[in-house]
């Protein structure tokens, strides 16, 4: 059974995510995730000693959300071609997200963390290893099966998939138009096209 | 002749440029800009009447310098491929630069100007139609002199440059290695090539 104490954690790290989302870190107060809460101060800094442990923590939280979103989408695909597609799909949920608001946190959090809090620069990074790791599993599993060419690098696939995808969610953001995003999506499905053995 | 005024107003802009690139425009205080620019905190309202007008007039000038890059880049190519190819290289310059360091200015407000200021936000979509027109020009150039292909499209080339090179550059900012804009920039290069006529 999940204590009460437990749920309210879960409860501030939930609504601190979206907050530090949408506003970004620099741009959320302690006062707003109180208000977003609706918790009493001293309730918040019994669960945690400052607005940067609730960075840490709400970033982890976004994270695990977004890779369990990446894994499942995964999972659904049956060829390494589908799998990949489909990961460069879960991009465009993210222009408009109810679960979580404001965009990709390994976008929004790398941009702004900079020069902000260099604890959450490592995460992130450490975030954005994960999404390239899944990847460059699916490529690995495709080499082995043989339905990709021995030499696609899945590092490369990699860097590629993350770069237009994460720069056409910008634009499609910006705009909010979602045409920017699905022509990367477009070209890199033939991209990926091109590295069937 | 520039007047002391003007140059102090200019000061005060190039200085928050750079702090509003670094720090992010919500993580920025005014405090800062005026410990910044070492000026008197009268003096600096005396230029403008808030932050917010401190943000817009140093976002139009960072996108100015950056638009003018581009610009200079553009005309020392000889054809369309070359100018397409330094157009993404140009990209690179802004992994660490000196004149305006923190990264892509459009970059770095598109993601922070989604639910900060408004008119903010207005100014990073006019700033990032202007690199797309640049961008279109290039094509369109190519095209009449029949060096790319008629069916080549410059608002899609504009849109999957951009993408791939500001998602290449948050990676390799995140990360300090220029290897994701370089996998980026080199996999453009070859969709450049297969825009020939």
């Amino acid at each position: 059974m999940v204590s009460k104490g437990q749920q309210s954690r879960e409860r501030i790290i939930r609504e601190a995510a979206a907050l530090f989302n949408v506003r970004g870190y620099a741009g959320t107060a302690m006062s707003d995730i109180i208000d977003a809460v609706n918790i009493q101060k001293g309730g918040i800094y019994r669960h945690f000693d400052s607005k940067e442990a609730i960075m840490l923590a709400a970033f982890d939280y976004a994270m695990q959300q977004r890779i369990e979103q990446v894994e499942q989408t995964v999972r659904q695909g049956e060829t390494a071609l589908d799998r990949l597609g489909a990961i460069c799909d879960s991009f465009t949920t993210l222009i408009e997200s109810v679960e979580l608001p404001g965009g990709c946190p390994i976008l929004n959090a790398a941009i702004e963390s900079d020069d902000l809090y260099p604890p959450l620069r490592a995460k992130v990074q450490a975030g954005l290893d994960t999404l390239r790791a899944v990847i460059q599993q699916v490529v690995a599993d495709g080499k082995s099966s043989g339905e990709l060419h021995p030499f696609a690098n899945g590092d490369v696939v990699a860097s590629l998939l993350i770069s237009a995808c994460e720069g056409g969610l910008m634009m499609s953001r910006l705009y909010a138009d979602s045409l920017h995003l699905q022509r990367a999506v477009e070209h890199l499905r033939a991209y990926f096209e091109s590295l069937r053995a």
